[in-house]
């Protein structure tokens, strides 16, 4: 899949919003550790455009808090500035782009030599920046890719224009929209973990398998910045996006070969599956100030000035999705994620069902797959053991693999490094296709404006807290069993 | 399954055989513990019975180097030793069972008075001790039960003969055979395992398992003394009991209810199922000295000055036995075991198929249960990942339970603790029943005759390796895939 | 698993309630059949025994209208009578059975001589007859073997009492107990069809069955003698016997061997995993008279003039049995039984879940697995094809086994001819053994005498009406799909 | 999925080819039977195109011995050949194709008009006749879809070139490509018998099925007219296109939904599963003469006289495809084909395995799902069953369903008919894809190449044979069994 063929030739990334938030606290750095560690083409150049007039000292300067230099690489650091120039231009204009181009190209040696466009700027600004890009910058001698970040719309036909934009402009094979948790270790893991080991095969099925919960939860609200955010809602921040994803590598078939297409071809079918979001099936929650709490924790998100005062936004969402196919009829994959939540967590929780003709007078809970995706790698699986010692009790236990007690940390990189090195390797397995997009928006879609046009009132719960009450029982109506009898632990040695 | 309302009156525990090696090293240890763990029933004592003439001071002495006692507990060990008598006399002259009897019967206050017989003596003596206590010592207000030690014969007619003897003197129920394995912590627990938790029961077959291998070890050789050893070989000491009840174990379909009688008609009929081992399925192995070695390891199997010169005795045994029933047809379970080898261990290994279809260019390992018996109790499930890092590839790791880092090691008591214990509240789960030892001998009894009478002589191999190399390629064609390529680690912390 | 080795030597088959109505309708014409197609031993002869004083010339006239002679084979019924004697004598007497032990040992030439006796007498006899039998009339020199027909009691503590009775009189290989559904050529075929096709194995079970129907149905009421009928109901009649053994059949796991003990252990097994009946899971029903029918029809349960007028016997009753094992847990196993309905028939109907992940918009109907006890056996299995034709329609069809269309009518033997020669061959296989009744009583005696204590007024049905109509919602209730659009047509030549 | 909304609008059936012999054997009839049934729009023309200059007299006195006419249908057929024109033109000049297009045009009336071209003419001609076409006769304001008959090249480099040259003229929804078996009523009844019947569910893999096999048996040989024959053989003429496009049916995974895309989807994905055909997993034959036989019979293939005397083509071939998922891996997939074999029969067999775990005594057969295709549709699912009678044997039986013995004649309509008809209505679902050609090419070219490169000599096999005699060996190699034991009887009322 991965095609290094090419990396003797020069390469050109240019980076669209250089000056912004997302340039210098993650796309910067992430480039950074890339040079450091040689993973990208020799001969690579970076560009910095924005409209801000500025130097590459400032640049620097800018980014310097947020990239790591351990000690002995400051000389390897400053190759890296070497390597990069910043050109200040406006987003709309033609004859800036042009001028780009001859700025690219004065480093392109050689028969070959490919160009990489990243992507952060608002989303207000993509139609603009797409068309002068495709206009002025396109490679005459090598490839062009264009990565973009979402939102990819709000809805259904905000995406489809986008596409259809894009579409027009480049190949599907050029674009890489990126979903960041694509990027990630353990969700990178769950094509192996699932077709890499024939014990779990036959269990992977709505016979075997009650319920299937991911959840994502922030342990802090909007911080005073929720102005972007209310535009969205965590179900379009989130759910609609990066949980969806998951569900789609959780629930599909097996693709023919590890090929990028063929992968999202099944992701792309198990959503067909999907129907729109019924309003039964979804809990919407908004937090609300912990009196008992500290700082921030005292203020609801209404209380945020940014926020308007009747908002009725999600931060917190719960909904079940219903997968008709032969695997997975009448298994909820529940979707679950908030923010001002009690702690920081991502995980797929594969709750398996009970154990028919049961001989253990109903004390054997049931077994879980957990793969928790952040913090702290982990893949675990709960089962019943005999509780040791001389009775015949059961107890509840695991069979355990923490990342953090079997490798270093520096081997799992962050998501945005993967995925950037995708982007000159060619690899198009962990972005979103168009089709996987379109699927995602049918299934948002509907009940999105349901309740915009209802003005459904979020459900209150406190800052800090597990999220709504009324969630407990929702995932209990979904067969999906807590009995909070358990709480992982870290193996320790004795 | 316990009944504990018995533990108000009063028990008497004898111990025949007391003078013994079996008696000092192993039961007056493990009563010892049972008793100041306050696990017996508080009106016991305890009466040895032997030939040898002694008094109470000299069984302490005796015992005194097997018996572990914790600072603070010298109090509680010398009430222990005020519930001991010891009683000389003869094992065939009921006259002196009569003694025991009026004993026994001075302690036995109240309307129910319970005796236990522990049958620490050589099999030449099984028939007149049985007789005698039959005759001589049953308790007339309360139970009697027997427990006794293998050898249950040494084919399918003197295992009858025994059987047949014992069943005219006593109720199934009140026959007690201990095949120690059975104690064991994760002997125990492979019931547990496989009918409380769903997640092993849908690859628990056939379809999805390639082979599974039973294993025994020991560093160690017959240290001169093999004189009693030879006249049984590897395969009546191991494999015929520990091996093949650990194999029903694994094997056997779900009882209708735990109750010990349900279990043990399921373990007799999955030996059912299985025909006598046939030649063409075993390979039998005998250690020779390793001239690199050191000490002990210098000498062979036929160096120990008590074996016959020419003994064809194994010391080492690998076999193949077929289950033919509809979850196990064409599944091989192979049992082997050995002394003088590498390493001291007893586990489970169950090899899971490799994946149908694959797509990742044969680059999977197989999937392996283990559940590791001894030492060091574990559980733990290999499995392939993706390779932690910004590659796509395969990894072998594993889920992992080992005891020591979950559990103190006082929890898992010895399993002739369990056992004992268990014949006093009348649990026998963990007991050999008649029919289960007859199922034994017809699988076993064919191969022992024409290993015997053809003379075959088992192939050499060194003391302290992996055992014979012909072992490998046999493992090979019973579709147990080695790869060496991974080796199981402790976890640690980073 | 037959024997005929001792076929060689004489027999006796006797018959105790030879004057009675079973004897002259079934048991005589039944041995008469045998003993014209040669199956029984040469040397068979017949005695019957009962108090009513005749000749062998009137038992003969008594019998004449039940027994089918076709023409030629006078000759061999001459003889058939020849072979047979009568004998009047008391049925609590000693001193007749011995002059009846007399009578039979006059024929018994040789060293092996064998006995069978039918008891086709009243409960009530039952002790005093097998008591006279046992000790007056045992063979000295070959096996006794004693049949008895329902009812075997008529609650547990009853059914119980019974059982030790006979159980201090004669080994269970010696007793045999007729449900004569056993000896029906469907009932027989159940383990083959199961047992010997790959195809049904892994649908048979939670997973793929919805619900499983077992029907028995008479067009015909008690016809003016509901006297005896009224004292122990359909549940008793039927249900307790006929249907559950066919469930049991259907239920059941693999036995280890076609041994009849391998196959009992089987039956007793999942009818252990079967709770007592609970009042929800049961309809009970009494039919009334048809205003629009004729003769008979016209005339209710109570309008029976040998029928108490306020009874509430049942003379419909459908019930849901819960079998909590692995295979079957959450499974209805719907038994059904009535008089007075719209037709004659026995049936199991198997009836497949839904396809899951449908894509032919709910129009395919369930699978249907239906085997036809009576009358005119058949096998077939409902399914839905392409409509024939033009269309990519759905249409539901069938897989057709219809006996009559494959066999000669003579090739199906009735149930009491198999059931009769099987105790002359030593075949238990098809009666049931005392631990099936016990489990079979302690599954319904709870429920009767609910019904009874309670005084449950049964729900009345039409005569000639396919029952109450409470039923089709309870059916429903059950998972079992009645579309009613579909009806079965044999198969016709075009 | 069919779309009769453009019914009401003119239509116009281009026939080119008309003076062939496909033309008036096939082509004209399947349109009679179309116009009679008023199957199609009402308002269409058809056209005959070809180079032989004659009258629509001369076309209906061709055709007239093919066209069958019921008593009553002679207006009918009048109509319909008024309905018809004759036009004379080349098929390389344009000039002619534009007085074709004048000719259709004048029958357009109204907003919407569609064409279709059916291309019953040489593959020599395809090129040429459909770049006139894209030139010079799409309709304007409608559809234009274009039939084409196999060949469809002769391997996959001159099958590439025609798909590139059509898909350069045509989008792919407008070209048909026909393999008539898809219009087979069993063929088209596959995919309901698979997946609207939960029965056949479970057991549809390779856990249950032994082999698939799938047969084209012809009675006849190239009857003096094997010239263009000995160019293709039989792979090419048959297994390559019928007997492939029948395994993807039976082997192909769900689709998504009955959208003929989604089905060819899935069609291709299944042949992208398997390898290109191995040299030893196939047998080629070619028949001799039978001395014994009649006429015909008595002459071999190399007898032919257009055939020539050393030619090695097949004439019977078997061979074995192995599907690499998960679903398949293991299981042979036997194709087989031959011509001048004793009987004429195209069907499926899924053979299953035998039962694990038997308990028969290995009498139990193995149970085989029949799809008979022709002649003579059937379904049958060979069992077995208890040996009706006394005894408790095995016996081979089936669940049948014979469409002769339950539908018309008239209901099973004939294959062209209703893939013409697909056409009118733009139903791809029975028409090749693109794709699905480009992988059968991938896994039979290498195969078909090296069978000539190698000049491979087929082994001879006898006029009215079951084929050569090493063909049953190479089925048991595949895990066929062929018992011989049983022979399909159709069912006879008694």
């Amino acid at each position: 899949m991965e095609n290094k063929t090419d990396f003797q030739y020069p390469h050109t990334f240019v980076l669209l919003g250089a000056s912004g938030d997302l340039a210098k606290k993650k796309i910067y750095p992430t480039i950074w550790y890339l040079f450091r560690d040689n993973l990208l083409p020799r001969h690579t150049k970076f560009v910095g455009y924005a409209r801000t007039k500025q130097t590459m000292a400032e640049v620097k300067e800018k980014c310097k808090k947020y990239i790591k230099v351990r000690p002995g690489e400051e000389d390897k650091l400053e190759e890296f500035w070497q390597a990069n120039e910043y050109f200040a231009g406006s987003y709309d204009k033609r004859i800036d782009y042009e001028m780009l181009n001859q700025l690219i190209h004065k480093h392109e040696k050689g028969p070959v030599a490919n160009r990489i466009f990243y992507l952060a700027v608002p989303p207000t600004l993509f139609e603009d920046v797409t068309v002068n890009i495709r206009n002025a910058c396109v490679s005459l001698k090598g490839f062009t890719r264009v990565i973009i970040e979402k939102p990819f719309g709000r809805d259904d036909v905000t995406s489809d224009k986008l596409s259809n934009h894009l579409a027009g402009l480049f190949k599907e094979e050029q674009i890489y929209r990126i979903d960041h948790y694509l990027g990630k270790e353990m969700v990178q893991n769950l094509m192996t973990l699932r077709f890499a080991n024939q014990i779990f095969n036959p269990s992977w099925n709505r016979e075997n398998i009650a319920s299937v919960l991911i959840s994502f939860k922030e342990p802090f609200g909007t911080e005073g910045r929720g102005g972007y955010f209310d535009d969205f809602g965590i179900i379009r921040d989130v759910m609609q996006n990066h949980l969806l994803q998951i569900l789609s590598l959780v629930a599909m078939e097996k693709p023919v070969t590890l090929n990028p297409n063929d992968i999202r071809d099944e992701k792309v079918k198990v959503l067909r599956h999907i129907q729109p979001i019924n309003l039964n099936d979804i809990l919407v929650g908004q937090y609300i100030g912990n009196p008992d709490g500290q700082g921030e924790e005292t203020s609801g998100y209404l209380q945020d000035p940014t926020v308007p005062n009747d908002s009725v936004t999600a931060t917190y969402a719960l909904a079940a999705l219903w997968i008709n196919n032969a695997r997975w009829q009448g298994v909820p994959f529940i979707l679950r994620c908030g923010k001002a939540l009690n702690e920081r967590k991502a995980e797929v929780r594969i709750q398996y069902k009970d154990v028919p003709g049961d001989i253990f007078d109903s004390n054997a809970k049931r077994n879980e797959l957990v793969i928790r995706v952040q913090p702290g790698e982990a893949l675990y699986l709960k089962l019943m053991s005999k509780s040791p010692g001389m009775k015949f009790d059961l107890v509840e236990t695991e069979l355990d693999l923490t990342y953090s007690l079997r490798y270093r940390k520096a081997d799992v990189p962050d998501a945005y490094e993967r995925l950037i090195l995708d982007v000159f390797t060619g690899t198009q397995m962990h972005f979103v296709r168009n089709d996987e997009l379109k699927e995602a928006w049918r299934i948002f879609t509907p009940i999105l404006k349901e309740l915009e046009e209802k003005h459904i009132k979020p459900v209150p719960y406190v800052y800090g807290s597990r999220g709504p009450l009324e969630a407990d029982s929702k995932l209990a109506e979904y067969d999906f069993k807590y009995s909070g009898s358990y709480k992982w632990k870290k193996p320790t040695l004795s």
